[in-house]
């Protein structure tokens, strides 16, 4: 059995605080590493932490496979043959990001691998380590970009084409795999590249388990998500001499589409968040003639996402009538992912290990506010997450916290929960 | 006296599509001249336009002076010594600027000088032309930036240190003087370099003379605007893990000011407009820990502009309280121009000189919308304007337009005025 295998105490904590050397940025605090990162999908600063890992699970003996959309696959070797057994996440973060979302999750399989090797322990099959490209949805607006590729989700070369926002000059997916070198060679897909189930460590992000002072989330699902690009036309004239009734403003359509948003999906019980706005041509002389933002909503029921999203493209096209008789405004859904519900027996596996470790009272289920990885996952293969505490609930900012001992209780809920479900197989 | 000198028919039309490929740009019809003009100020593009314009009055036998805000002065010599009689506008324009705002006034004051050259008529005193750098402020964020300099009524040394708003990089308006050669050695002071008395013929931006079939405006003044910089801040959180009762959400914060911003100006029978906006970081899963907009508002009354702006500033600061613990809002005004009251005696000379050419029935009393350098002479010299009629009433867009005739109409009205008002002065 694998119960003698015990996560080095501080060697995870280094390597997070070694790592985010690339991109950080966001001091917090006075410390060293109170320091958010930047690490954009597909940038410089990722792709340097991206051949670090690679020089790192080869050094332990990795097999290592990169797909199409430059996911890495880190494959350890195990006694028989057979699908890997997979631990994934993302190691790009947000413009305004911290030191733990996603980058926790690659550097805990990253720790499984080196703990077997410590011990000379060979699991049953083989164990992957996985990077998947652009979770993040920021610099490419696709959120489980390349999870969502590999599972068959969304279309690969609709997201080749997709442009970066965050760029002063636009760039595409396909032109920045192949500037950093990481367009591989190998299919993505889950069929020609297949996996036997996923875990994923991640922080919570959000306040509930630090409130009911909990060490483990063991996560039953995630809620349903839809992305919308709103685009709202209206026409550029000068704000001193256009009378109100003749303006079409498209900045003040869509601000009172956001506000309207708010209050639909309040009244439906889910979230409804505008974080990304452009507005041309921003002057401020000039009444805005186009503005576009992302309508991001969620709720836990599948029927609330879709009353939600029926109800705001009803009012906004309201809206749009209502404010000028050159106002319009068009949606164009980005992504769409309907609840998730993990594996059972995953679930099952991550249960068992938390309470054997911490006892019953120190471990709840829950279900994730944002999407990852795994949701993607899940839709083609066994998959399962594990939570710890986000200090105040806070993260997508540099003051994002999980205190070293909480990644540790977390790392090795993951290392068991893995080799269970490991020694479990009979393929 | 002046009055067998006539504006030479085509040449000005063709002056004014001939300069428009310094920038042009924004297609609106399949005519060869049927694009808007981009020339952000102190560009490449504005380096251009401003060199030609400087050996086109050069060749015409003006003086040119520049001043250290990159104001142009081509004076053109006079029978008598004394202050030159101005004729004033700008060259630089929006984004999405047309081919008429700003560059009519200019090329306006080009046209009667070369009309005087043709026909070898001396003026009783000098006659001037204008071009005052960034009238728009649109590049870096203060319009009638440098004609307010010249007239004392803003600091020097803070426009200097203006960043620029649509450059990726931000550059000052110093660092660009400098780099394009256009920081002049003359002070830049209404009493150093003082001029007699300012004219300025420009579009009207608006629906009113077309729709009332008048050729010329008599322009009286013009409504009083302010600016103000509104900077809310929230906190970044996640969008899908943070409920809406723990967010601090800047843009929906924005958002509600917009909307309630409008609402309260309309009460008060003015203008409130956001036409610029910045959101950071600007990503669709993160809620906006910070939104910036300028507010401009606008009204013929300088009690009901203060009136919109104390109530918007009370309003915005409920807004932020009401809407998350970490949300707050603070107030920078940019620029306040009361309401301008033209002088009578330039007045005068526009009307009459209309009223002469084209019969009561074809001018009419107007008071602009916009601001105008104008604006800022009025404060230290005698000012007036002229408007022609502006199709549609459109502007700050690429199909802002104006007949031949009407430029032409125009222009004549500039000349006799002009001319008038040299042939009144007895200094």
């Amino acid at each position: 059995m694998f119960k003698h295998l015990k996560i080095k105490e501080n060697r995870y904590i280094d390597t997070i605080h070694e790592t985010a050397k690339w991109g950080a940025k966001g001091v917090w605090g006075p410390g060293e590493t109170e320091t958010g990162v930047c690490r954009l999908a597909l940038s410089d600063e990722d792709k340097k932490v991206r051949d670090w890992f690679v020089e790192e699970v080869k050094s332990l003996g990795c097999k290592v496979t990169i797909d199409a959309m430059g996911n890495i696959f880190a494959v350890y070797p195990g006694k028989n043959e057979g699908l890997p057994l997979a631990i994934g996440s993302h190691l790009d973060t947000q413009p305004t990001g911290g030191r733990y979302d996603g980058i926790l999750g690659v550097l805990g399989g990253l720790e499984v691998i080196r703990t077997m090797k410590d011990n000379d322990f060979v699991p049953n099959y083989p164990i992957a380590v996985i990077d998947w490209t652009n979770e993040e949805g920021a610099r490419f607006p696709k959120s489980l970009m390349s999870s969502s590729v590999w599972a068959e989700v969304i279309d690969k070369e609709e997201v080749y084409n997709l442009k970066s926002i965050t760029d002063k000059k636009p760039v595409t997916v396909l032109e920045e795999l192949e500037r950093i070198g990481y367009k591989g060679e190998t299919e993505v897909s889950y069929k020609a590249n297949p996996i036997k189930a996923h875990f994923e460590i991640h922080i919570e992000q959000g306040p509930i388990l630090e409130e009911n002072e909990k060490k483990i989330g063991v996560v039953n699902g995630v809620q349903a998500y839809s992305w919308t690009n709103v685009r709202v036309k209206g026409l550029a004239v000068h704000t001193g001499s256009t009378p109100f009734k003749s303006r079409s403003d498209a900045l003040l359509a869509a601000s009172a589409m956001i506000v309207k948003g708010n209050e639909i999906a309040k009244k439906h019980s889910g979230l409804f968040s505008v974080g990304s706005i452009e507005c041309l041509p921003n002057v401020a002389n000039v009444v805005p003639e186009e503005v576009v933002f992302i309508a991001d909503v969620r709720s836990t029921a599948d029927e609330s996402l879709y009353a939600i999203k029926k109800e705001y493209e009803a009012e906004f096209t309201k809206i749009a009538g209502d404010l000028g008789k050159n106002t319009t405004v068009v949606f164009e859904e980005l992504i769409t992912f309907e609840n998730t519900r993990f594996d059972k027996k995953c679930i099952e596996c991550v249960r068992s290990s938390a309470s054997e470790l911490f006892g019953e009272d120190k471990i709840m289920d829950i279900i994730s506010g944002p999407g990852h990885d795994s949701c993607a996952t899940a839709t083609k293969v066994p998959t399962t997450m594990i939570f710890i505490p986000s200090k105040n609930g806070i993260s997508h900012n540099p003051a994002e916290y999980s205190s070293p001992e909480q990644c540790h209780e977390g790392f090795q809920v993951l290392l068991n929960s893995v080799l269970k479900y490991d020694s479990l197989r009979t393929d």
